[in-house]
């Protein structure tokens, strides 16, 4: 696995959040609640990072992570350049280097990749020059570190901590890379239990989510639970692998507010986006007094701006 | 319909010029006169908006006004975000708001709207914090307020004034937003007459332009007329409704400078654009000294500039 | 041929390097050299563009040198648009000049076009108003007259002058509007011997290229040169005309450290990019010593600034 922090310790790339300790997160969290305002109210004009280029290398379609990120960089005053370029380590490994290289070369010092197979981060990360540092926008069923970030804010602002809170995540866990990069932080934030709730075939692996309480009926997932991550699940993941139409997913693994009762009465609702509405999750509860989805996309900003913030040396 | 104002009665959204007294509409004329600038005259560099973020969400593509609200917002120091997102009515209305309230979560304070059909920004408008605008950039048939704006502020500009005037407006006016937002303008800011000449399966509704001299005559909608807007006709429109081939659309109701000559000697000539040149306008008209044009375009980005100005509170 | 002057002689356009006298050649190469910059340091901020707005209209796909024209522009303070509007002089011309007229009347002052015919820069910069400059972005076969300068700019860099070397052209010359451009730099630039090599059906014809040695033998044309600027090759050239395939290509006219060793013992090894490792040069060589393929990409933004920095009056 390629290192993600610097010989004197300092975070330069963020590949994921496995490895990163209770101090680095927690620093990061600290760091992000700054950035975090009120819809609606002028940020403060930043220009911590003028001079800066950070090159957004989308190979997954995603406006929204990928809005997020480019705002996040002009709101700290970086240049941003969106590219379409094919990243693959499928194709010849040379000429995604030298494509690599080439906006290396251009000065570009940041590179955000997002791409749907294993692998491309890292191998990036390890060719690029000492100044430039690579954030994963999320990788294959990998890591998603910036959005396992925004969840353990997203739960500390309105919990007041995640030590010692009971956390499910409702879903297609085996394949989901919002899922791993949850479990790493709230792992090493001291959750007291943490709990996988999946049909059977979408549980993870055995060698994975060590310490996770694994269930595949949602009643007692979620039975007294502080946090309900749902996930988005995959039309073609639930019937191929699940042996589940939408409407049995969502009677067997769907939340509903009938069901959110068995979780406590404060318990938070969460849910990475885009939503299936009626698939995994009940409209009135994503839009219920208990949900936090909003919550998590302002927050998405404010953690990308930390992690800019803190990889780019002043 | 969806209020436009906010209870203290200024301006919030833009979606359509109708309803908008003689007063707001010359408000609005007036601050966009003054970000008018000559070509190559450099702007003062103004940081009005500073902070805010606008949104371009065209579902339909217009590089023409997407660039000129992209400058437009530019050229007041706000961030913008250029977004394919679809935003379709027809799809489930929770998805399209879905991706609407996580735009708006990421502190985007300003969407700009185009779409094919009629609904979408006005449904948009509804949903959103009480801070944030919904501009209209066009909306199917229904409206297209700038563009209806920046025709009004290039008559003002050209002649002195629109009280008074005979316009005669030319070409598709059934599904015309361009035309009804001209009309909802002009009838306002009290023009003498104002005409629609089409053939008659592409007049408008009986209901509809209440006051307009309906022609189906080219010669007589142009005879004395100050000035004279053509529009861009489809050619399927031409062929499925006119029953017109391209030739004998230009025959019947094509612009050339011999029937220019109808109209009063100093008329000027307007096109929202893309023209096509040979089918509703000669070449030379289009080109001639009597085509105010390029003034339309030219205006458009002040007008944009006025209208982002004054929906944005300080 | 469109003039790129001003009456009072100051450059206006950069169509082509051919014609520009070494005195404006050597101004423009001192005032890139001026910005260049070593990776990862942040650049002094610059507002000399402020209030310009540059518009990228790329009718062939190109995203390095899209990037590089932005990031350019982006760093002297431009606004920069980028439009993927269809400009073609095969369309009918009146149409593409509405699209031109369209975005000057936007306030664009400056046009960077790549098109892959022969044309249509010089077709707008001959129509364009007098305060609007055009840079080509690459035209046809014709011309590439920012990558002949960052070429330039990369020999005078490493060997400390141009006068007096000797410079070998390796590839599909007939075609390559980055092999005219390099020739009209270093020909002015008062290079020794500037020698042109390719397969007998690629290379150029007889009226130009003046002065330059030809080779259809490779070790022939690389003895004793000081530098070796390699071309990129298509497939289907190699094989309709060239009548070889890849690996016959890269036996015959494919530089390998073992072939380089003709050359100088300090020859530099250069490629305008994208490579096809292992067809026309081999990947130790590409990456070797010798290299100064990645300068040439880092001096391709200084050579941009400095060009928008000239043709925009202060």
């Amino acid at each position: 696995m390629t290192r993600q922090t610097r010989a004197d310790g300092s975070l330069r790339h963020l590949l994921t959040l496995e490895g990163l300790s209770r101090t680095e997160l927690t620093m990061l969290l600290d760091r992000a609640q700054e950035y975090v305002r009120p819809l609606g109210v002028r940020p403060p004009v930043s220009r911590a990072l003028a001079g800066i280029t950070v090159a957004n290398l989308f190979t997954e379609p995603s406006t929204r992570t990928r809005v997020s990120f480019e705002l996040a960089a002009k709101r700290l005053g970086a240049d941003v350049a969106n590219l379409e370029m094919q990243l693959s380590s499928r194709t010849k490994g040379e000429s995604m280097l030298d494509t690599v290289f080439t906006l290396e070369s251009l000065h570009v010092d940041v590179f955000v990749i997002r791409d749907a197979e294993a692998g491309v981060p890292g191998a990036v990360a390890a060719s690029v020059a000492p100044h430039v540092s690579v954030l994963s926008a999320g990788e294959g069923s990998v890591a998603h570190p910036t959005q396992g970030l925004l969840d353990a804010l997203t739960i500390r602002q309105r919990k007041g901590r995640i030590a010692g809170l009971t956390v499910a995540i409702v879903g297609d866990i085996r394949h989901s890379r919002v899922a791993r990069s949850a479990f790493h932080a709230l792992a090493t934030l001291d959750v007291a239990e943490l709990r996988v709730v999946a049909p059977a075939a979408l549980l993870p692996g055995a060698d994975e989510f060590r310490g996770a309480a694994r269930h595949t009926d949602l009643d007692a997932g979620l039975r007294g639970a502080d946090v309900v991550m749902m996930l988005r699940i995959q039309r073609e993941r639930m019937q191929d692998e699940a042996q589940l139409d939408a409407a049995e997913y969502f009677r067997e693994f769907g939340l509903t507010s009938e069901r959110l009762r068995l979780a406590k009465p404060d318990a938070l609702v969460m849910h990475p986006q885009p939503m299936n509405r009626g698939v995994e999750i009940a409209s009135d509860v994503a839009d219920g007094p208990q949900s936090a989805i909003r919550d998590q996309v302002r927050n998405g900003v404010a953690v990308r701006m930390a992690v800019l913030a803190t990889v780019v040396r002043p």
